[in-house]
């Protein structure tokens, strides 16, 4: 067992109930041993349910399954089932049938039709998936199932995870409250063999499945699409946003309610970072002055998934000529004699060269932090972006590389 | 100093005298201690000259000089002038004034027009170069200027290399034979601080200017440009062709000397993988059926660039999986099912799963040598495309990482 990242926060947080939802976990043996490995929601009939996943080409069984089912019939009541330790990824028409096998199980079980039933697997590409195992438990799993199950259910989906990341937030509406809460695993593709990243976010709000999907779609480019921890992209990925309708209606964009989700989105992002391999710095790259945000989104990432970039971050060098490099290969426009760089409030370098006030004793205490911010204004018009990403250091080849010795 | 990499050549080639060009190399201090590190070619008049460079956005003031004057008046000499230790990028109006008195003194001792000095700086970046240094000994390196001096001048060239680079071809045509011979240095963004990709190459042959750049171009594209150590792009990537016109004429593409051309660029761009930081596999990934070449390169790039198929690399773990993944995120078009995944002549994965035949002892037999073909088919049309990379592992982030402890 890896010991837990140092970028995790204190303690797990409490995560409220959802009225509507009920999880549970239990131990499958899928590949683990003496560890629970399989996790359910249950929800209730009414329960709206969005989701983004992978665009990989080479895309999971069950990631396709998911995305058949988005958008269904939402009167009766849906499930959520997910497996750690095998993805079910790259297993041809097994995989396929594995998930429609599964889904029967638990429809029968749950009385709910086949069609509400979303399925995810996270851990060895390329096997086939037990599912006899899997629905050997399910009975089991869906009689335990009750509301305070979410905790639990947050433990059960890691892999190389070092610790599991919840988060929750409520708000007030005329109405009465609304609670969100929501769980994941991973961080990006970070497994000794094939991990991936998976959220679930519950709420007890009632809205209209398109609505739901809107938000999350938008909400997922301005989080979970902004982090990186080493640019390779899972075969798995799967965020599902379940609305149950228990409490308030939310009809519209941009109010407290989006407001809560986004705030959750982005806490679960940041802890993915914080448990990206060998993580020692939790990196935020924020790039201002850009020609649109697209292109600041360009230059961003192209600094967040810099080798060099990383590696100086890890080895604590304010080697901020790499940066200049990431901007220059990443396709943005920018205008090297238009350039400023800043490490937290300390200007580094302007106008196409290092800042007469800039000095490497000022840079190299800056990157003794443990939480970096890197600044980029390119000079040429409004468009920004922010990403968050960790360092690269001996800890991420140890995991990845020496795993076989 | 790092050891030699275990991939390095058995020796440096021998290079013939190229009639027409002379070469030099000498110790000016920028940097370094007690080695060399400025090398001067100088070429007779009616040299052509064709170059390739960074397309970086930030790139430095010798490359922004040296596209200004390609293509110009050849009937004078010309002069190329490359010191290691410090690249003059990022170094505002300074770097350009730089240049521009080390092409002045130069173009006084050598007699041949500013307008045909080619200069190249490679090392740190963001300090001011102490042009001073570099002029104070262009007239001893003019002077000793002599037709044997290219291997002085690779080793000059170096900065993190571990072995000097070179590559020679020889061809014969009906007007008598005629040379080629080049030398290169780095690979990729591999130095401590910020390293480029050096590369000079000269033939006696007659060349019309056009006719040079434009085979230059081309097979630039299917040599440097095909391989990659970490995804860097470096700001100062320089490659020269110098021409002399003292031997034969060639006045059309397709012919031996563009093969023999191909050969050299070839040879130097594996020995630059060759010398990949911290590297222990050379890596040849070869993608066929793909919809067009362009998307057999994209996913041949993701596989060789991806972080997790380098340290599977390293750790000699025949992990398919993650080559599956990179093909999937690769944005090439990719149909899971069709997708054949080989390793040397052994099959593993082939119609969406692993291969009947593969057993993962085979796998990791074969992944203990030290070059690695991996092939994938896409299975789709006729598209296909072969890019050169070596591993990832701890050799790489103690040299990018602990360079200050």
């Amino acid at each position: 067992m890896p010991p837990v990242s140092p970028l995790a926060p204190e303690r797990f947080p409490d995560l409220p109930p959802i009225s509507g939802a009920r999880f549970a976990a239990t131990a499958a043996g899928v590949r683990y041993r003496d560890r629970t490995d399989v996790m359910l929601a249950l929800l209730d009939p009414g329960s709206t349910i969005a989701g983004v996943f992978t665009r990989s080409a080479t895309r999971s069984a069950p990631v396709l399954d998911c995305q058949e089912k988005l958008g269904g019939d939402a009167s009766e009541g849906a499930a959520i089932l997910v497996n750690s330790g095998n993805s079910n990824a790259f297993t041809g028409a097994a995989g396929t049938q594995s998930v429609a096998r599964i889904a029967k199980a638990l429809a029968g079980i749950a009385d709910i039709p086949e069609e509400r039933v979303f399925t995810a697997s996270t851990g060895v590409i390329g096997e086939r998936l037990p599912d006899d195992r899997i629905t050997a438990v399910l009975d089991r799993l869906a009689a335990s199932a009750n509301a305070d199950g979410l905790a639990d259910a947050a433990r059960a989906i890691m892999t190389t995870d070092t610790f599991p990341k919840g988060a929750a937030r409520e708000i007030e509406t005329e109405h009465g409250p609304v609670r969100i809460a929501g769980i994941a695993k991973g961080s990006g593709m970070i497994a000794p063999d094939m991990a991936t990243m998976l959220v679930y976010i519950f709420t007890d709000a009632r809205v209209a499945q398109p609505l739901l999907q809107e938000m999350l779609s938008d909400l997922t480019d301005r989080t979970f699409n902004c982090i990186t921890v080493d640019s390779d992209t899972s075969t798995s990925d799967t965020l599902l946003l379940a609305a149950t309708g228990h409490a308030a209606e939310i009809t519209e964009r941009g109010g407290p309610f989006e407001t809560a989700l986004h705030e959750v989105m982005l806490d679960l992002a940041h802890q993915v970072v914080r448990d990206g391999e060998g993580a020692t710095k939790f990196i935020e790259i924020s790039v201002t002055g850009a020609t649109d945000d697209d292109d600041a989104k360009k230059a961003a990432f192209a600094i967040a998934n810099s080798p060099l970039v990383k590696t100086a971050a890890a080895g604590e060098d304010p080697n901020w000529g790499r940066i200049v490099m990431a901007v220059g290969k990443s396709g943005a426009q920018a205008d090297r004699d238009r350039l400023s760089i800043a490490f937290g409030d300390l200007t580094v370098a302007e106008n196409g060269w290092v800042s007469p006030d800039y000095t490497e004793a000022d840079g190299a205490a800056y990157m003794k932090r443990s939480e970096l911010r890197i600044g980029v204004d390119l000079g040429l018009a409004q468009g920004s972006a922010t990403v968050w990403t960790c360092d690269l250091g001996h800890g991420y080849v140890t995991i990845n590389a020496d795993y076989r010795s």
